[in-house]
């Protein structure tokens, strides 16, 4: 390479599982890096849910970007709003102005799927950042305090009913950690309540729940979350939510104040400006080397790409971001050798969902686990994948508090 | 006592230091009492500038309110914002309804005062409450975030000047903090930028830093805070801020984007429900028993009471609300004896202030501390006042973590 002319661009969108390890796996390659994300951290996303039941601090499951790729020499980030890709420039169009890439990594990840439902959007918690988190853990607080002062027994149950609307590993551990939240922690907290009126609800259209997993496991995780006394009702399709009641397609509605999103993700908006009609969920087809066929120097990982193995489409869940993150990066550096890029095959590592103490279910390399085996794959795997020994550590701290003492650290309403 | 009438009521409002110590004072004591605060945790607001300055989360320096309270059986917490107090009647007035009292211990606290100066009050960022010390820290970590994207000098060297009113212990300790955010562990973080690009200035309006402690600690204090290349300016009054300009009397304006107002509180608004005229700060001046004169079953304590000790205001300081409680809760209960109450007589247990690894002045009993010794006494004093064994433990890991290896945990920007 000459000494005059700077090495190749690689841009990657997205500092989430996918476009992180893309970036890392470029450190030594000889390729500027511009790392851009809208925030400055990456998230854990896999224990959002436990920020959102107060177990967690949002600061134990976020890393800061830089703080990451600090001795990385040839990556730089940006913290910038991406507006656009103008795939003929070869630019991505940033709030901060534009940003010219000869190897683009599209790595932007999903957002909350309300199928078009305005009332859903607007009155119910989606999970997919921090602010969600936050949002859900001050709502599900003040609900409790207010019903504390509410005499109106019919105002009290609807303030103490909670609605989780998605049967997937997200909707169970969500349900399963709110209801031990109340049940473990809460009722200590509010000795006059009568936690009678309290109910928690898991709703799923589908007629089963955990339906990436084998059928008997999914039935354990039901018989598990009713001795946590979550309701689990399948077959049951939300069709609207105006703030105060959830309505059902052929069934009562819920008096609630409370319902949580975690019925469906789609991929960001932002996956059209890449000019491909999308797939399913808004992902974006690309071809076995993870390029898109009308712009090979663009690469598109994670939840944002479409892509199916075994006739199959791969499921949004950060393992395939993880591994896709890995081969576009190597692709981006054989392409710059003049070397033909490798197809993308998943290496499925198994999937798990907690539900409360002791118990999970987990589906690994053919192996059916439930549990305490289970549940203690589930620790294992979780602490082990977190960024930095403190997180690592200031979590266990607080997963052997909760375990010991039945209690939840994170009990504060932080916002007005 | 007959079994049939319920027991005399105490309602305390506010759950900081003063009211939270009054409530538990009274436990055993044959009365009811009822807590009333709008928020849900009780706040150690001396370590709230290392949220500001990314060294802890909030969580760690908060505790619920009710958790504190979980054991004391004649206590109730009540999250709810009070809006007025009729003497009169003996009804603490509320969002949520009128709470009747025989006795009350009015412990509201105080707020940032901006004497007046309406750009003051929009632009700059006071440092009394969580959302205060995580917007400071937002917003410092996203001016960093801009200066690396911003080409024009004289806007970058904007971005990265830090203005600090108010030279008493917090804005001491806030200067120290924020400087050794940015000289120790941002600078790691931007490698791209230019230090002498960054400012840290702290202004005072008396002649010196520090006024409530002897003149040599707060020579040492100056010393300390040049050598982390703090710039001090005493004599300086601020006159007015835009969001881009301070404006000082007599002296060229300083541009900024960034004004921490840490140079004036006064009790809180809701003080001028009592029906008595203030003193100095909005503060209610009390009977040496803590009573209003014309209402002796009201008391006042802490930030918002007004009393003298040796021809001078007690001042708003943590262990003036804490010994206030505790006499005011056993005035409480003598009144209700029949017996007459004691008078306050306030025990000074010294003052501290630190200014960042290894340095901090303490006058403690009439001796003198600086540097290491000082500092180490800071420490310690914190960590043991701090409510809850974890949050203890969690506070002392990140201390340790961040001393050795020149970190900050929470360098999280986490609002738009």
């Amino acid at each position: 390479m000459s000494t005059t002319s700077p090495p190749p661009r690689v841009v990657v969108i997205g500092a989430g599982f996918g476009g992180l390890r893309a970036a890392r796996a470029l450190r030594g390659a000889a390729v500027d890096v511009i790392l851009i994300d809208r925030c400055n951290y990456h998230l854990f996303q896999p224990l959002l849910y436990q920020v959102a039941t107060a177990g967690l601090g949002p600061d134990q499951i976020s890393y800061p970007v830089r703080t990451i790729l600090r001795r990385q020499r040839n990556v730089e980030f940006r913290m910038a709003q991406v507006t656009g890709v103008d795939l003929d420039r070869r630019a991505v169009l940033t709030a901060a102005g534009p940003v010219p890439y000869d190897s683009l990594i599209f790595a932007a990840g999903a957002e909350t799927h309300f199928f078009g439902m305005e009332g859903v959007r607007r009155h119910a918690f989606g999970l997919k950042g921090i602010a969600d988190a936050v949002g859900i853990r001050n709502h599900v607080l003040r609900c409790f305090e207010e019903a504390v002062l509410e005499r109106d027994p019919a105002l009290r149950r609807a303030l103490l009913t909670f609605v989780i609307a998605g049967g997937g590993p997200t909707g169970v551990e969500m349900a399963g950690a709110l209801s031990e939240l109340i049940r473990l922690v809460l009722r200590k907290d509010y000795p006059r309540l009568d936690l009678a009126d309290v109910r928690v609800l898991l709703l799923e259209a589908a007629p089963r729940i955990l339906s990436g997993m084998p059928e008997d496991l999914g039935a354990a995780a039901v018989a598990s979350l009713a001795a946590k006394r979550v309701e689990v009702a399948c077959g049951t399709l939300v069709s609207g939510y105006d703030g105060a009641s959830v309505t059902l397609k052929g069934r009562e509605a819920i008096a609630t104040r409370t319902l949580i999103w975690a019925a469906g993700v789609r991929a960001v908006e932002l996956a059209r400006a890449l000019g491909v009609p999308p797939a399913a969920q808004g992902r974006i087809p690309v071809e076995s080397t993870l390029q898109l066929r009308s712009h090979p120097e663009v690469f598109v990982i994670g939840d944002a790409a479409y892509l199916e193995a075994d006739g199959r489409a791969l499921p949004m869940m950060a393992p395939v971001a993880i591994q896709m993150g890995q081969v576009a990066s190597g692709n981006v550096v054989r392409a710059l050798r003049g070397e033909s890029p490798l197809p993308f095959r998943y290496k499925d590592p198994g999937s798990l969902a907690t539900i409360g103490r002791n118990s999970a279910v987990a589906f690994i390399g053919g192996y059916k686990f439930r549990g305490l085996p289970a549940w203690i794959a589930w620790l294992f795997v979780h602490l082990i994948q977190l960024i930095g020994f403190r997180n690592r550590l200031i979590v266990l701290i607080n997963w052997a508090w909760d375990y010991f003492l039945y209690e939840r650290a994170v009990r504060l309403i932080t916002r007005e």
